[in-house]
């Protein structure tokens, strides 16, 4: 999406590969929204480490990291040797992997591009192959964040009000984003309509990365506290809520999504508000067989015991808010039952909850990916 | 309550009276929970601006803090004449009502305080009499909070869990406090049991004063996010809610307190959990026929945009969170519908939202208190 720095607007993803340099270029988010700027990993060492120190967050956008990190790594191989060639590869994928242990979009990203890369004969051929399959799983990812955007849009009525949660935004993935895209593709239809951001503590990803992105895209927003929705929608302020999600069950319907979406469901209800949740179809887990077995992340009490925050022009300045002889309990995620949602938007259309299994080989069935380990994502 | 400093631990009220020093006593607020500290303001416009700049905030203790002022600036007086004794007794009454103007305590308890000093014939003797009502005005207050926890302690059951939000605790009243109040009086009855103190963004009350006040009452508890209490309830891990109030409707049962109590009465509702309001009778508001009339402050957009806490041994450090070309909507304040309220807890005992009305000469209605203006309080 667009990014304006000093006066300048200029189009950016949130991960891409510099071909000449063998560099992958991601936006430092951890500067977000105090600073803005472009780092350029020089090896796939250091794109694991970009991964791993939260440089890019996000299931779509440490996918295309990875991918891109896999081709990095690939192309780095001096040689002909395949069998060498192949043990490097393998070094560079465990070592991308490695970066976020319990993520799955890396995994399914480096095997797509070593799928693509069987293709080729020779060393060569392969490198150039494994650089065009990454950039066709980022392509891919634009391009499904763009049909939820088609789809989404409907759902945006001249002067709405929306609300959301967290991040799913652009900056979760390579362009365009998850809930945000019926956002933006209700813009460009020339609609306007107005957005509120829970700020989402603990980490308050809604005031950092979901304001800076509609600010960056000039859409009509105001950061809200978590406690202000459901005043809100008392009052009648609130037309529809759309927030991502890092699990969806396809049995059941369920959503694990950054805690207090679930509190946003039970309130729009309430309130006859239609709450939808847009995903991309890997986020869809076939297997597990209900929300209740999602182990729920238990996430450092600094966070709710404090804020990172810019004083003056230094970001990332932490504050002790709590009482210093206090500890917190801080789940990083809840689950909303089927029944509070209106509908998930997909690339192929938005749907029931329960129509998720109705219509499973449309939704991708077929090729589940294996996801057992936490609900931990997008952050 | 206690309050341990330095490893030496003594009974505190919110604010006292030095007779001696002709001085009033207050807790510095501003520095909890990072440091404690009492302040003692010479004369009745340093009480004046210690009410207005929030060194004192709450219901009960701004109007004791109005109370033990007009009998402090009575006192400063020197002479004879009664005539210039009305006048300066004038300026004093109105250099502390204007101090929180839209708060209803101080003018009720300077008003008590005025009436007692009728009793007297000569300037000595009402400046005496102010002291003494001052007095038993925050003894009042005290017996209530008491009152409050002797029916409240009922609610609690053994191995209890618990959840409050933002601060009625005794740093909001003279002592002890009102949803606090069952705590400490289950406490004494030697019941365990847990709470989970929502923090309150923005102004994190929870988080600083509630999470102080049960710390140096060694009372069990860890603070949460507010997003978290829904995903809690789900679990089956929260048994109760208690809150406190800044203005009850006692035509209708509705509940005006900080932003974010809708959210919990609606959150306990779904989960069939009791949800109970802690309150004074002065906090019953007999005129009002409606919550809609309620008028909403709203509040500054800063309290959302950042947050302030301790860095390092510095308190009250602020930072921005949020993005920089981003603003905030920020209401201070919610109404919540008597019918997700299982019962108001008052020290005359605990009754159904829509039993106030019908018991009103019981709860006071014959001397209701003219509440007119925005429902700010006890903050």
């Amino acid at each position: 999406m667009n990014v304006t720095v000093k006066g300048r607007t200029r189009h950016y993803r949130t991960v891409a590969f510099d071909t000449r340099a063998n560099a992958v270029l991601l936006i430092e988010q951890r500067l977000l929204p105090h600073q803005f700027k472009i780092v350029a990993t020089p090896d796939f060492r250091a794109t694991a480490l970009a991964i791993r120190d939260m440089v890019v967050r996000g299931a779509g956008a440490i996918g295309a990291t990875a991918a891109y990190g896999l081709a990095q790594g690939a192309r780095a191989f001096r040689g002909n040797n395949p069998h060498k060639f192949s043990a490097h590869l393998e070094v560079v994928q465990q070592t991308l992997k490695a970066a976020r242990p319990t993520a799955v979009d890396p995994v399914n990203a480096m095997n797509a591009v070593r799928a693509a890369m069987q293709a080729g004969q020779t060393v060569g051929e392969q490198q150039a192959l494994a650089v065009a399959a990454a950039e066709e799983f980022a392509n891919e990812d634009v391009r499904h964040c763009e049909a939820i955007g088609r789809h989404g849009a409907k759902l945006i009525r001249p002067n709405s009000r929306i609300l959301t949660h967290c991040n799913a935004g652009w900056l979760a993935f390579v362009d365009i984003g998850t809930a945000t895209a019926p956002l933006y593709a209700a813009q460009k239809a020339g609609r306007n309509f107005h957005v509120f951001c829970d700020e989402t503590r603990p980490r308050c990803q809604g005031a950092t990365l979901t304001a800076w992105e509609l600010a960056q895209q000039k859409i009509s927003h105001q950061i809200i506290a978590d406690n202000a929705a459901g005043h809100l929608m008392q009052r009648g302020q609130i037309d529809l809520v759309i927030v991502g999600s890092d699990r969806v069950l396809g049995r059941t319907g369920e959503v694990a999504n950054k805690i207090g979406t679930y509190t946003k469901a039970v309130l729009a209800r309430r309130h006859g508000i239609p709450f939808y949740v847009a995903i991309p179809l890997s986020t869809i887990d076939w297997n597990l067989p209900s929300g209740r077995d999602i182990p729920i992340e238990e996430r450092s009490e600094d966070e709710v015991l404090g804020a990172w925050g810019a004083r003056g022009k230094s970001p990332g300045v932490y504050v002790r808010i709590a009482n210093p002889g206090s500890g917190a309990l801080n789940p990083g995620f809840d689950v909303t039952p089927a029944e509070l949602i209106t509908g998930i938007v997909t690339p192929e259309g938005i749907f029931r909850p329960d129509e998720l299994w109705t219509r499973r080989k449309r939704l991708g069935w077929s090729r589940p990916a294996p996801k057992n380990e936490t609900c931990a994502g997008k952050n």
